[in-house]
């Protein structure tokens, strides 16, 4: 049996998928990408030895990371997708008819291309006109944007690496910048069982930019942790309320996933106080 | 490195754990028992090649199996733990001031015993006057007795394998006839990730013998597929609400948890009626 060892050096469980055939395997000018097949779970997107979607389960996290801030914001026209190569989260962030424009900016071309030939179904919304795709850095398309953005979702790979400038304090700050007054941001942060300490950093971290910031998760079965969290920063509006009229088709997202996806607020205390304990 | 290769034929993701020393390997009459040491999650117990419960981790597991049905019982007197030869779910369930008895029935002593010695914490409570300890098989145990009984906790190995006799409607028949006209009954029932279809026949075989049957979840990350179910069956009593007027301290469980991991309704009917699309 060929078998595909995940290189995740962060995380204390190593996971490994059985190989029926690798699709595609190139470095790109930024990394490396494989795609294979994998019998339970249909295709994997592989960006430097981590898994970043498979074709089965992909839905949780696109799902969880776009329509908890979509429902929350009373009416998003103009978005920015920072990352999320893959096209999944904008598949996600189009479902909302109020949506206008979608700035799509990945740094890799070469990762939109791979997806758009082996996951079309994912990328299936990225040739809608209502997209605007940029290969760029997202810190330096977020620097001198006007206030007219109503969400940033930044779909990144690991906090721990290249995306590393994606979770400063500068960054954040661009990203207040170019949001309207009731404007929010959502980023995954890591897992809350093998991380814990850097989902208190990026918390603390955006507590010094937006006055409000909050934590959800969502049981993903293929990122190491699994008990993955979304960081959230809004300039206005609490993340926890439903305000949209509109209703998204979705397979595990829901009225009630969203708000039971939120940490208990004693909990989230603790957690922020460094008193969970493990 | 030295490394572990959990070997579990059912999980579509294999996990792998580096291995600083093993500590005790050794066959038992029924299993092959492992302990070894690990930088992240310290001790680690194996059996069948199948990772059970590890010193940083256990507490998510045994607090969520032992404290949803121990709280929404109001006055929970008499208990029957089967399996969780560790001893972690006896200590939860003797938080329970309330407790008067606990017959705690493992069919393989040497588990017990490896548990004492490798895992004093967890196993700290297996001596306590409370506790009578058979070292038998649960099926039979529970056959004859009278109906004194107010809550059964099943904590076994994987429901395919040794332990599926547990999991039968005789079985639950059993059960039921052992219970107060109050009592309850819960065990683990695998990843809705990854054994969505059993916990689906979990649920409907208990649904047979219960008139309340209901599914909660926990992250875990030590077990496959991570997003883990447990199953209630209740005589009388819905298991979302807690009507327990004792406090039990937790590191993980709460009552804001309790509500939170039971699956919400609408899902609860879709992953019934097999349109849960996964």
């Amino acid at each position: 049996m060929i078998r595909f060892f995940e290189k995740d050096p962060y995380a204390p469980i190593q996971y490994t998928y059985e190989v029926s055939k690798v699709l595609y395997h190139k470095r790109s000018r930024f990394q490396d990408i494989m795609v294979f097949e994998n019998p339970h779970f249909g295709r994997v997107l592989v960006l430097d030895g981590v898994v970043q979607i498979t074709q089965r389960d992909e839905f949780f996290y696109h799902e969880m990371l776009t329509h908890v801030v979509m429902n929350s914001h009373p009416d998003p026209k103009n978005v920015i997708v920072i990352g999320g190569g893959d096209g999944g989260t904008v598949r996600e962030v189009l479902k909302h008819k109020s949506v206008e424009k979608v700035y799509f900016i990945e740094i890799d071309e070469e990762v939109i291309n791979v997806s758009k030939t082996y996951f079309p179904r994912v990328a299936s919304g990225v040739s809608d006109k209502r997209v605007e795709i940029k290969c760029m850095d997202g810190a330096e398309f977020v620097k001198n944007r006007k206030s007219d953005i109503d969400l940033v979702i930044v779909d990144s790979t690991d906090i721990i690496g290249f995306a590393k400038s994606l979770f400063t304090r500068k960054f954040f700050h661009s990203i207040r910048n170019c949001l309207t007054p009731d404007g929010m941001y959502v980023s995954l942060s890591e897992s809350l069982h093998f991380h814990k300490d850097i989902v208190i950093d990026v918390q603390k971290t955006l507590r010094t930019v937006f006055p409000v910031v909050d934590l959800y998760t969502a049981p993903l079965a293929t990122y190491a942790g699994n008990w993955w969290t979304f960081s959230v920063g809004s300039k206005r509006f609490d993340p926890r309320e439903i305000r949209s009229k509109q209703t998204v088709r979705c397979r595990y997202y829901s009225d009630e996933i969203h708000a039971n996806a939120f940490l208990p607020l004693p909990m989230y205390r603790k957690l922020m106080s460094g008193k969970l304990d493990w």
